[in-house]
């Protein structure tokens, strides 16, 4: 089958307090991901995802997302192996976003594509100065797993 | 002051591996921000900021956004007392997301307007058939922690 049906959106009561999976893809078919590792809750990355990328995601049980730079379904570790099994989806109360928790796997259980395990690898200064741009450094707080250049071949 | 100047976006290497904050607000101004309980990682909402509510969240250290509903500054807890203090700011690798870690306080310490710890208290069911709509079934994770008819006076 390659049909792609969600149930329609209804009503506030239904969509926020129902029981039934209504998820707002919006006007460009998309609807945010969050993902989160399962074992640890680390936010592993977010992206987005159209109505087939998350039935391929219900199909498989590997994440799959809709990559908007080139516009196509993006299993996420088909290149690089760093799947992520699915083990858990949300939604949030007005269920606008997805939220899935998933089992980093691979070679170096890496989501992000500079090789960090998180996409959230840097974090701000405490000490940053809202009226001094300058002064708005990141330090970062792990390091890579893999080394991008030998694991994403050139194209 | 009422400038709200970030650092402009370099190259992708300055963004990607680099330690200054650059942010991408889109085309609406707008960033997404996920927002995680700096205790126990639990994922408590997903809203947006503009760079008006990110230096007033980074100057008052409580967590405000912008609202897209009501087209204004969203000062977390202003109404309900569910204000969320800052505890750390991260951006992702192409800095077009922020995850910020707060303390949620309040006297229900909840997140959701349904009166939730956090927006995302159900669970798609572990059995849907991506072919079949009518199974997907959501199942609720925790009870509310207050009432919202009594927390939001009506308007």
């Amino acid at each position: 089958m390659s049909s792609y049906v969600y149930p329609a959106r209804t009503t506030t009561a239904e969509i926020e307090l129902g029981t039934t999976l209504q998820p707002k893809f919006g006007p460009d078919g998309l609807i945010p991901c969050i993902t989160q590792d399962v074992h640890t809750g680390e936010v592993l990355m977010f992206a987005f995802m159209n109505a087939e990328s998350l039935t391929h995601t219900l199909r498989t049980k590997k994440a799959t997302y809709w990559s908007r730079s080139r516009n196509k379904l993006w299993v996420k570790g088909e290149e690089s192996g760093n799947v992520q099994q699915l083990r858990e989806v949300r939604t949030d109360c007005d269920q606008d976003v997805l939220l899935i928790k998933v089992e980093q796997t691979g070679t170096a259980n890496a989501s992000c594509h500079n090789g960090y395990k998180s996409c959230f690898y840097r974090q701000l200064a405490a000490d940053v100065n809202p009226d001094d741009p300058s002064s708005f450094k990141l330090s970062f707080t792990s390091k890579p797993l893999f080394d991008p250049a030998t694991v994403y071949r050139k194209k």
